[in-house]
């Protein structure tokens, strides 16, 4: 079976090509009965769109999006809400000459080895434009977990070797759009600016690390053994394009720990509620949510497009040699941020709604 | 719904508590026809079953299994393969203790809160010995994939800040199983076990990290945008027990090269086959794979059960006290390397399979 | 879930409402390579589109879809393929009286308590409207059916209480499209569309029966024990707004043979092939295609929106009246056919493409 | 995929062939906290069994269970619940003169070209013994209906031209245990009884209708557009061995009726509950419970094992000659009225649960 759905409860099904006539979703399973704000739509889709910095892809699409089903008088109806974004613009002369040729750690001779076709035109279906329909369906997700009161922020805490040297919990998250990398610490946002215009001069791209926190989260979501939250998490996070890694809570540092230093002490606080002293489990214990804040980091390698020539082969297997055309981001890692939050949203959608049946 | 089935057509469902009867396994989706060495299967359990060595829990388990239907004249039929393991050695007493209280770290507060009941023995359902059904089924998946001519090779690479500092092109897979510790250097492997016992001495335990090569794997498998191999693998690695981190090919420390670093250059060999000169991607692009070998690490934290006295508090909400008591691992990793393999095996046994239908 | 998904590997999605703004399907997981031919889509939603005789609703809808993804240089590309259907002709206020009413047997009543909401207009997206999603990805499936010489065929064989007293094998089926209520046999397809003015005269409706048959289906497709090929295709028939019955092969009518007349005896033919000598059986055995012909029936009950008054209730339980505005089928049977054909083409590329994990 | 799962969140995977170690299941996603009764699931397993009278099979089999795992101190604990029964009289030598050939309208053929393998053992997983399975996994769903007040009955109207010719609402359903052949009408029953004997004298067999009626069922159950809850009660039904036919309310009967018959009228009863005053609907409406009963029938064909002589082929295809052998049941039904149920309560669990996700 194809792989293009996500979520067992709250599930969505993303379609479209970077070139082709749209991008949509759809969201089946989603409560009937939930208030749809449609500016909050745009917003988190102008987030990730391309074109609103000097640091990423000059690519103009507006990004706009109608909605065709599903909702009707402001509210979701439990019927399937489809919702597409049309492409405008399509250079796809940009890319007549890759027709035949595989750009080097690009999804090109894979695509074309497995379906034994390929639409060659900005990437078709692998280009990371795609992220825009989850990112659109993320904005209803995130509308239902608002009515749960839970609230999802992330931001880059790392570019190339600039690393933001402070933990989640010291830097302020509402700080993290103030400035066009995304990072909330402005002195550390300036240098990674500069590097990634450094950068872009030479024709190049970096990675980085996208961090995020999530607060609210009820005890109990996760669904062990196989969906447990975090390898929910993990799976939703990997599938994102260009990302190497996923690590919750301690994640590989952890893995120095001995368990006496990384054991979280549970206590008892005010409100009577079964807290812990540390949270090296950064939330999830078991695979279930314990209350506490959900963190997580996801690693980007820099983006395969680059500027300058490259050797590399043609659908013979005859060398040719490929320079990257078009517009592209030096630095996925700016827009990663929204898209990083959309598929959080999405994971905890779901697992709210799977969890409303763990008990009779 | 519930989490307790992985994959889509190699499918496999587990059940089965730490202290309960039995454990076990059905494997629906496995074609029809495979010749099946149940040696294998039993040689693939031992190498995860507890009492192995002295760096491992002395819980006595024979693990021995019964295959209960799916295989006639010593083939599969097409049919569900259902697979028990009973359990013998239950000392549930040892568990009396922490009845009403919740270990640091562990599932016994997130599982009573979310399910409002909990089998306390032995950790219940969320114990790492529902990992036994997983290598049971994998051991099929194996066969599966033996005829196929895939290989996958897991070592424990890290053990507390004990890190063999070579890379898996440049180890002898072969002698991974030489030693108690799982590491295919003995040099570093005699350091991780004297660390290990270390760390069993103060009644304490250790994190660490196990790699994993697989090789032979055909150009094709992965079902993006979302079921990407890489996706999928990191999804089933993270629904291991004690796993906080994934990462493949470039992995974390991707994020610091630039992208003409990084991008793996397409040429073709002899055998007239395209390959890549660098193998940064670990062997998949744009989550399908490219040929090249497919590797990549898991993170463990330190086990939760430590032979100390820890604070926590009861399912009232009281303060108490809990000491680890029975038969604990100081360091998981060594029993992990079967783990990884398996789920390794079960992904690979689950996307060749998908991929049947990728063309007319 | 919801339950707006249909099939395993050939998995389609529909959306949309009556009077919503479009229609539409995703088909996940048809192979690449697959030469479409899209005016043979447009063909197929012609034969249930509205309007199209004098014996069907006069709604005026030209039913043109557009296709936003998947299809690429004539060839489906292994993606998702995207296809909506605008509407049109919502004349929305021609239900504004049934706003707070429930229309007898119709849907009102179960959406309304089961959602919370409701899109009223035109029945939303309990409508018979969105069938034409299912025929438009049908028109895909048959293409990849046609690759692999399968025929699908229905036919009106019942309007009411006249009957085709003819076996499937004695009737020319390339005649079904020669008359307006799609029954093969001119002279019974008379008598039932003179009985449909008459029932459309009273303001009245009636029911009946779609027959369909299938050839060319290979040995082997079906999945027990609970996917048995005609459990999934009396799923799919009875999914069809309307349907109140399904039986295959001797049906109902079996029920009162004896073993010994009713067992197919096999037989082997001058190609070489097994065959039965006759074909209770209906193609199918033990939930398994065995290559003979496929035959089946659905009852259709009449349709719920009749033009005379009735009594009912309004959403707060109060006594009220309704009477049937808008433009209505007096009879669903003649733009049943194309739905009948549709649902078992989904079904039938859906089994092909899982039986190709049967064996090794 | 393999097809031996049913439901969605309520979902059950069976295992086990005829002759084979076991038969047996697993239950995912039961809610924890239910007190189970096991004595129920034994005696729901002893109206099912074999022996039980002498008009069916005289095969001997206690059909005990065990349960393997997700129980503790007498209820479900939200993990997955294993249940196995042993096979203990496995005459196989009965089976050694069909090793090699078809036996007509058995699923022989089609397993042996499906999988290239087949367990010739009685009929391997084909066999209707599967069946104690379903029932065993249904006796805990019938746990959890009860917990909501949902009863289900079933009962044989009709063997061979023998018919209760009553409708369900005017006999004594607390009936249907009195006597063997499971009709709750005394005098029928009788005939039936005689008629059944006189068709095992012959060696011959024959078919018949089991009826059923769910009362309880809360308004909202069933998730068009797909799973219509009477799509997949029809599915459920037609999955069982030997089924031939669905329909519910009207059914096929209904298609003679006009609208203005057919047609519910709602109106508002004493205790404020919208009712209709007729259920021509069979209790289902837009495939959503309305609050009515749910009525259904299925038409089982006559079992294709007799005690005659039959010309069939072999495997290469040359003629041959078969004879029942072993202990057959002369007719379905009786034992079919568990079964039925089993199937019915699936259904109602998987959908009660799933619609606890309908609205926000």
């Amino acid at each position: 079976m194809a792989g293009n759905s996500f979520g067992e409860i709250f599930k969505i099904t993303t379609f479209g090509e970077s070139h082709g006539v749209a991008l949509g979703v759809i969201i089946d399973g989603c409560p009937a009965g939930l208030e749809i704000d449609t500016a909050f739509i745009q917003q988190e889709l102008d987030r990730r769109k391309p074109g609103q910095s000097n640091i990423v892809t000059q690519r103009k699409e507006a990004d706009e999006f109608e909605i065709l089903s599903g909702i009707f008088e402001g509210k979701t109806q439990g019927t399937p809400i489809a919702l597409i974004i049309r492409n405008e613009d399509q250079k796809s002369k940009d890319y007549a000459h890759i027709k035949d040729s595989f750009r080097p750690s690009h999804a090109d001779f894979t695509y074309e080895t497995k379906y034994g076709v390929r639409d060659y035109r900005g990437g078709g279906r692998s280009s990371a434009r795609e992220t825009a329909a989850r990112v659109a369906a993320a904005a209803i997700a995130k509308q239902l977990l608002a009515h749960f009161n839970i609230q999802i922020n992330a931001y880059v805490s790392q570019v190339g070797v600039i690393k933001l040297e402070k933990d989640y919990s010291t830097v302020d998250l509402s700080k993290t759009e103030d400035n066009i990398v995304r990072c909330p610490d402005a002195e550390t946002a300036d240098k990674m600016i500069e590097l990634i215009k450094e950068i872009k001069k030479d024709g190049d791209t970096i990675g980085g690390l996208v961090s995020c926190v999530i607060k609210g989260v009820p005890v109990g979501l996760g669904e062990p053994v196989f969906d447990k939250f975090h390898a929910d998490l993990g799976k939703a996070m990997l599938s994102i394009n260009a990302a190497k890694g996923f690590e919750y809570g301690s994640g590989f540092a952890g893995t120095t720990l001995r368990g006496s230093e990384h054991n979280d002490i549970f206590y008892t606080d005010e409100q009577n509620q079964i807290k812990t002293k540390t949270n090296y489990s950064g939330g999830i214990q078991g695979g279930i949510s314990n209350g506490m804040d959900i963190y997580f980091n996801v690693a980007f390698k820099p983006i395969a497009t680059i500027m300058q020539a490259q050797s590399s082969v043609d659908k013979h297997g005859n060398e040719t040699e490929v320079t990257g055309r078009g517009r592209h981001d030096p630095c996925v890692l700016p827009r990663a941020v929204p898209i990083v939050e959309a598929m959080a949203a999405l994971v905890l959608a779901d697992h709210l709604l799977r969890n409303r049946n763990s008990k009779l």
